[in-house]
C-alpha cells in the first residue's frame, strides 16, 4: 500500500484511528451487555460510552505507552482510562486482546469489502454502458493471437461483464467468511466472559458471533478471502491484457483516453501508451501474492500463535487497498476507452476471409465430404491466402474439387458476416438479462 | 501426483480411458442434439452413440495419430471415426476443440469435488465422533505455545469440526463454479453451433450453460476453484500441526495409531513419530501452491490462449488427487488417534494453577482494585511460579495485598477447574446442534 | 510431471530404480570407508560391493516390504539383505535413513543440474546462431506494445542471450549449493559415524561434506536451487511471450515452424498457432510454483522434520523434468524459428517515420530551443502522423517553427536508419565476444 | 512496509528525497561524461552539477506537475530546469527515462544489500558468540518433535550459524545481480546516446554497465534478488520457529528476553510469549511472497512494458525493510536470548536413556546380530521404557537375549554421554575454522 496506488475512503479503514475507534465500540458493547446482565454497573457502561465517545484517541501516546508494555491493546486501553477514569475497571472484563484485535480486524475486513463491492458495481455499469455501445461492432476474435472467426466488441464487453459478475458473488461470499465476531475470552471457552456479551457485540457490530473461536477467529475464513481477492485481481489483469492487446500499434482497435498535457515518453514525444493497464497488470501480481501469506496464517499453533499478526498488518492494507485503487482504475479506463470501429473492420479483413474457414469445411462435410478430406481441402485454399495473400473465396471458387461439392454462390453466400452475429442477442440476454 | 500419495478412485478421473469416454459423450450428446434440430440425420446420431459406446478407445492408437497432428482432439476424433465410420462426419459439427476439453475439464473437476466432498464428510464424522469422546477430557489451552486456560480436547476438536465444516461449503461452492458446459464454437459466438445444442449437452452431463464463453470457459472459474483447494488444504496443515505438537516427547497427549511392525527410524528404534502428520503438512504446501499457476490461468490472450492447457494438465490431477490423499490421510489419523487424557492433566498442572491468573485478576478489579494495580499484584505472583516453581494459590494467599481485597477463602474458590467448562456444552451445541 | 511434458534422461534420475542404484553406492562407500578405518571387516565391504553391484533392486519387493514396515530405507536395506547375505549386517553402520535419503537427493539434483545446464548450452548455441543470421535485420522496437525506435531482430536474440547466459550462472551457482553429502547420524553429531566416512562418501559422489547436518542437510540450499530454477523459467517465459507475440496475426514478424500433417484447429483449418510457445508460457508457471513449497520446507522442526519429503517426492522430478522440456522445448523453437525480414521493415514503416521523434526532439534542443519546447514542437507533428496517418518528415518540413531552427535537410538526414544500427556492433561484442 | 516493521536507514533509501537525488546524480554525472566526449558544453555539464547539487528537490513541486505530465521523469526533470536554467536542455540528452529509473533502482537496491549484508554480520556474530558459549551444554536433539540422540545447544547454533553464512554469500550474489547500470536509450541500441556515457555514468555510481539492455534492464536481476530475499526470510523462519519451539511451556529449554515493563497477555498476567518470533515467522511469510510477483516481472512485452513497475514501488521497499527489520529483530533475540542448560539436561533424562538405543543396535550387529533381529531386540525393551516408563539401561540388563551378545558393563559404558559429543570439536572447525 503506496500513496500512489491507494484511494482514501479505503484507507481510512485502516488509519490507527478508526481502529482505536472500532476497538473502543466493541469494548464499549462489551461494558452495555456486562451492565444488562448484571456483571458491571450500569452507570460504569453508561459512563465508558460517553467518555469514550467524547475522547479523541491520541495516537501518539497510545504509541508511547506500548514502547513499554509491548502490547498493543494494553496500551490502548491504559489511554482509554486515561479518558474514562476510575469506571475504566469495567472494560475488558473477562476478555482477552485477540476479543478486540480479532471482532476489529473483521469489521475492517467487512468495510473493505463493501467498498470493493461498490467498486465492481461501478466497472459492472461502465462494462454493460460500453458493451451496448458496441454491440454489434464487429471485430475478429483472436485464438492464439491469431485471428479466428468474428466476434463482436459488445461480446468481449460481456464477457468482461460476466466474470466480474462473478468477481461480484465472490466478494459478496467472502464478505460473510470473515463477518464474525469472537467475545470467548482466552482459550475461546467463555469462562471469563458470558457467550451473552458475545452475541450482543456481534449483532451491534454488524456480525454474527464465531461458532468456536480459540483466542482468535480461525484462519481459514481470512485465507478465504485474500484468495479471492487474488482471483478478483486475475480477472483484472485478464481485461487489462486485452486493452493492452488492442491499443499495441499493430492493432490498435482500442485505446485508453489520452489527457491533455499527458506525456507517453521523455525521449519519444509520439507514444501513447497504455499505461494503465499495464499497472493494473502489474497490480494484479500484487494482490495475488497477498494469498499465499494469508493461507499460510491458517495453520497457528494449538489455541493461537500471533505469526498471523504481522502478515495481517502488512496485507490487511496492502490488498484491499491495492485491489479497491486497481478497480477504481480499470472502471476508469473503460468509461472513457477510445474504440476504433473502423480498424477493427480493417484489421478483421487483413486474412482475406480465412475466418470463413469452418464454415467451408462444415459446408463439405455436410455435403458427403469425409471430415478429414474437407479439412485437407479447407487447409490447401487457406494456405494459399495466408502465405502468398490470395483472397480466400476467390480461391475456393476456383478449386474444382470444392465447388464439385458445393457450388460457388453457395459459398459466396458462406462469407456473410451476418452468420457471425447471429447470436449475439443470445449471449446478450444471458449476460445482461436482455439484448 | 505420485502413486505414493494418490487413491485410485480420483486418481482414474484423471487417466486417459476417462478422459476419452467423457469426449465421447459430450460428442454423442452433442449429436443427438443436433438430430434433434434437424442438422443432421437422426440415424447419424444413433449410429455414432451405438458404436462409440461399444468401442473401447486405444490409448496408444491416439498418441500415434497425434503424433502426426499435433492436436489431441483431432487425433481422438480420427480414432473416433475408426469405430463409427461414415458417421463420423456429423460429429463435431460446428464445435471446436474447446467445447470437448473445457466441458470435459469441468465434468473432471466436478468429479474430483464430489469425491472431495466425501472425503471431507468422513473426516467430519471421524472429529465429530471423537470430539464427543474427549468433549470433558480438560487440557490446557495454550497460546503463543504457553500455557494459557483450560479447554477440553473436546473443544479442541470441535473447533477442527467447524473449520471442515466451512471447507466442505467452500467445496461445494467451488463445485458450482465449474459445474459449466460450453458448446459454443470456435470464438463462443455459436456461428457455427445452436445454442440448444449447448443446452441439451449441458444438462445431459450435469452442467449448466456457460453465459458467454470465448472459445474457451473462463478460466477465473479454476482459479476459483483450485484456490479453495489450497485453503482446504491450509485447514489440514492446521490440524496436522497440532497432532504433531501434542505427540512431541515433552508433551505426548496424543499419538498417531503405531501399527505393529512399524518402523520410526532406521537408527533408533524407540523412535515413534508423527509421519503422517508431519507428511500432511508438506502434502498441504503442495495444494496451497498449485492455486498459483491457477490465478496466472485467468489472463488468457483474447478470446484463448493455450498456456493454460498445460498447467492443468498438471495441476488438475495433482490437486484434486494430493487433496483426496491428504483427507483421506487426515480422517484415518483422527479415527486412530490415541488420546492421553491422563498427561493432558499432569501437563496442565506444571504451571502450579497460573492458569487462574485472569480470573484472580477480574475478582481483584470487581474489588475495586484499578486495572494497572490488579495486573501488578496478579504478575508478582505469577513470577514468582514461573520462575520459582511456587504453587500459585499459596503465594496468593500469603500476599496481605491480594487477601485484603479478596479473601483466601474466595481465592480458593477460583481454583476450581469446573469453571473453565461451563460453557463447553454452548460451543458444543454451536457446532453440533446439540451438546 | 506427466509423460506429455517429460524427456526421458531427465526422468530416469527420478525412476525408483536409480534412486535404490544410489542408495547402494552410498551405502557401499560407506561401507569401504569403515572398512579402511577398521569399523567393519575389509571383506565385508568387498561382498557388499560385489553382491550389490551384482543385483537388480526389486522394486515390487522393496514397496512390499515397505508396506509392513512403513519406511523406505529399512525396506531397501532388508532386500540389499537378500542380495548380500549374513555381511549385511556391516551395512548401515551408526547412519539414519536421512544420510542416504538426503545424499541421494543431492546426487539427483546434481544430475539434473548437469542436464539443464546442457539444455541452456542448446539453447545458447541456437540464440547464437540465430543471432548472427538476424544481426542486421532492422525491426521496430516496442514498448509498451507501441513503436518506439528501430532496432535489429539480431539484438532481439542477443538480449536473450544474455539473459541464458546469466541463466547458465545461476544454474552452476544452485547446483553448487546442492553438492553436498550428509552422513553424520541421527542428529548430526557423528556420534555413531566417523566424520571421514562422509568425507569418502562425499568424494566419491561428486560432492563435498555438509559444514553441519542436523540428522538433514539443510533446506535453505533446496529453496534456492529451486527458487533458481523458478528464475530460469521466467526467463523462458519472456522469450515465449516474445515469440507469440511476433506470431500474432497483426504483427507476424516471426513465427514458430508448423510441419507438415500438423493441424492448428480442428475447426479452423487456416489456423497455425503458437502452440509451442504458448506451452512454455504454461510450464513456466508450473516451475515458478514450485519454488514455494520448498522455501516453506526451509523451517523444520529442531534438528529435522519430515514434513520436507513429500514435497520433494513431488517437486524433485515435477520442476527439473519440467524445465527440462521447456528448455528443450524452447531451443527447438529458436532453432527452427521462421523469421519474416519483410514484414519488420513493412510493420516498421507503419507509423510514418515516427520512430525518429527523438532525434528530431534531440536536434531541436541541440539547436538552442529549451527541451519544453522542442517537445511540444515534435508532439504537434508526430500526432499529425498519428492521427491522421500524414508522413512525419513531411510534417517536420513544413512546420516552419521546426525548420527555423533545424533545416529540412538536416531532417531528411535524421531519417536515415543506419543512425540506429550504429552501435549493434558493441551489443554483438558485449554479449558474444565479438560482433 | 509499515513503519511498525521498519528501520530508518533502509527506510531512508526508498524515500522521494533519496530517489530524486539518485536521479540527478546519474543525470549530472551523464552530463559530465556527455561534455567530455563534446556532445554538450563543458560549462553547461560544470553548472548542471552546481546547481543541482545545491537544490534541495522539492516532492510536492515535482508531485505537481506529474498530475499533468502523468510520467515521473518527466516531471523531475521539470523541476530540476527550474533550479539549472537554460542548461537544463542539455539534461537527458538521448536517454530514456528508464535510463535513470532503472540505474536509480539498482542503486538502491545495491544500497539495500549492503543493509542486509551488514545485518547478517551482526546476526554471524551474535550466533558465533552464543555457540561457543553454549558449545557443550548437552540438549537432547529431536526428529519430528521426538527426542532422538543428544546434541550439544552450541551444536544448534552452529547449524543457524552455517546456514546464515550461505545467506550472506547469497546476498553478495543477488548484490551483484542487480548492480548494473543502463544508460542506453529508448530500446536500448545507443542510436542517441554513446556507450561512453554509460561506462562513465556505472563507474561513478559503482555499477557496471548492462551488456544489452532493451530500454530496461532486464527483470530476471530483479527476480533472482528478490528470491534471495525469500530464501533468507526462510531462513529467518527456521531459527525462529527452532525458538518458538524452546521456549514452550512444557520445554523451556530457552526463551526470549523479557524486559521489564512488559505485558505478556491483558487478561493473563501469568504469560512470557516468543512474540518476537511469532513475530518472524510471520514476516518472513510476507518477504517470501515477494518474490513471485518479482518473477512474473520477467515476461516484460517486447523490448519493455511497464507493468513491473508497479510491482517494484512495492516490493522494492517491502522486501528490503521487511527483511532489514526481521534480520534485526532476530540478531537482537539471539544476543539476549535467556538459555536454561538445566532444563536441556532434565528434558533430556525424561526417556530413562533412550536417545542411546541406536548405540546398543550397533553394538548387537557389532556382536553378529542381524540387523533384523538386533531392531527387535532393541525396540522391545525401548517399547517398555516409553510405554511404562522404565529406565532402558535396566531393561537391556535384564534381556537375557541382549546380555548374550553384550555383556551388562558394556551395556553401561554406552550409556555415556561424552559419546555423543565426540565431533562437536570437528563440527566447530568446519563451521567457524576453530573450535
Amino acid at each position: 500500500m503506496i500513496p500512489r496506488y491507494s484511494r482514501p475512503e479505503m484507507t481510512r479503514i485502516w488509519e490507527p484511528e478508526t481502529r482505536f475507534r472500532i476497538w473502543f465500540e466493541i469494548e464499549a458493547h462489551a461494558a452495555t451487555a456486562s451492565a444488562r446482565i448484571g456483571i458491571i454497573p450500569e452507570a460504569a457502561a453508561k459512563n465508558i460510552w460517553e467518555k469514550g465517545s467524547a475522547a479523541t484517541f491520541d495516537v501518539a501516546r497510545i504509541d508511547e505507552i506500548e514502547a513499554v508494555t509491548k502490547h498493543d491493546v494494553i496500551a490502548f486501553l491504559t489511554h482509554l482510562a486515561e479518558h474514562v477514569g476510575p469506571d475504566a475497571r469495567f472494560i475488558h472484563q473477562g476478555m482477552t486482546s485477540s476479543d478486540v484485535l480479532d471482532t476489529c480486524l473483521n469489521v475492517q475486513l467487512v468495510r473493505a469489502a463493501d467498498l470493493l463491492i461498490a467498486d465492481l458495481d461501478r466497472l459492472l455499469a461502465a462494462l454493460k454502458t460500453r458493451a451496448f455501445e458496441y454491440k454489434d461492432a464487429i471485430t475478429i476474435g483472436r485464438s492464439h493471437g491469431i485471428h479466428a472467426e468474428p466476434t463482436t466488441f459488445g461480446v468481449k464487453l460481456a464477457y468482461a461483464y460476466a466474470e466480474f459478475e462473478r468477481a461480484r458473488e465472490r466478494m459478496v461470499a467472502a464478505r460473510k467468511e470473515v463477518a464474525t465476531c469472537a467475545i470467548s475470552g482466552a482459550v475461546g471457552t467463555f469462562a471469563n466472559v458470558d457467550p451473552r456479551i458475545e452475541e450482543y457485540v456481534a449483532e451491534k457490530m454488524g456480525l454474527v458471533p464465531e461458532p468456536v473461536s480459540t483466542q482468535i477467529i480461525p484462519r481459514d475464513r481470512h485465507a478465504m478471502y485474500f484468495a479471492t481477492l487474488g482471483v478478483v485481481a486475475s480477472s483484472i489483469e485478464r481485461l487489462a491484457i486485452e486493452i493492452r492487446h488492442l491499443q499495441r500499434t499493430e492493432v490498435l482497435e482500442a485505446e485508453e483516453y489520452f489527457s491533455p498535457g499527458q506525456k507517453g515518453s521523455s525521449a519519444m514525444p509520439h507514444k501513447r501508451n497504455p499505461v494503465l493497464s499495464e499497472n493494473l497488470t502489474g497490480l494484479a501480481r500484487m494482490v495475488r501474492a497477498y494469498a499465499l501469506p494469508a493461507m499460510e496464517n491458517v495453520a497457528l499453533w494449538h489455541e493461537r500463535d500471533i505469526s498471523h499478526s504481522s502478515v495481517e498488518r502488512m496485507i490487511g492494507p496492502d490488498a484491499t487497498v491495492t485491489l479497491d485503487f486497481a478497480l477504481a482504475r480499470l472502471a476508469g479506463v473503460i468509461e472513457k476507452l477510445v474504440v476504433y470501429p473502423e480498424t477493427m473492420k480493417r484489421n478483421m479483413e487483413k486474412l482475406g476471409g480465412l475466418h470463413n474457414s469452418q464454415r467451408v469445411l462444415l459446408a463439405l462435410t455436410q455435403a458427403g465430404v469425409s471430415r478429414e478430406d474437407a479439412y485437407a481441402l479447407v487447409q490447401r485454399n487457406a494456405m494459399k491466402t495466408w502465405e502468398l495473400g490470395k483472397d480466400f473465396l476467390t480461391e475456393l471458387k476456383s478449386d474444382k474439387d470444392v465447388t464439385a461439392k458445393v457450388p460457388a454462390a453457395a459459398l459466396e453466400a458462406m462469407f456473410d458476416i451476418d452468420y457471425h452475429t447471429a447470436h449475439v442477442d443470445t449471449i446478450f440476454r444471458r449476460v445482461f438479462g436482455s439484448a
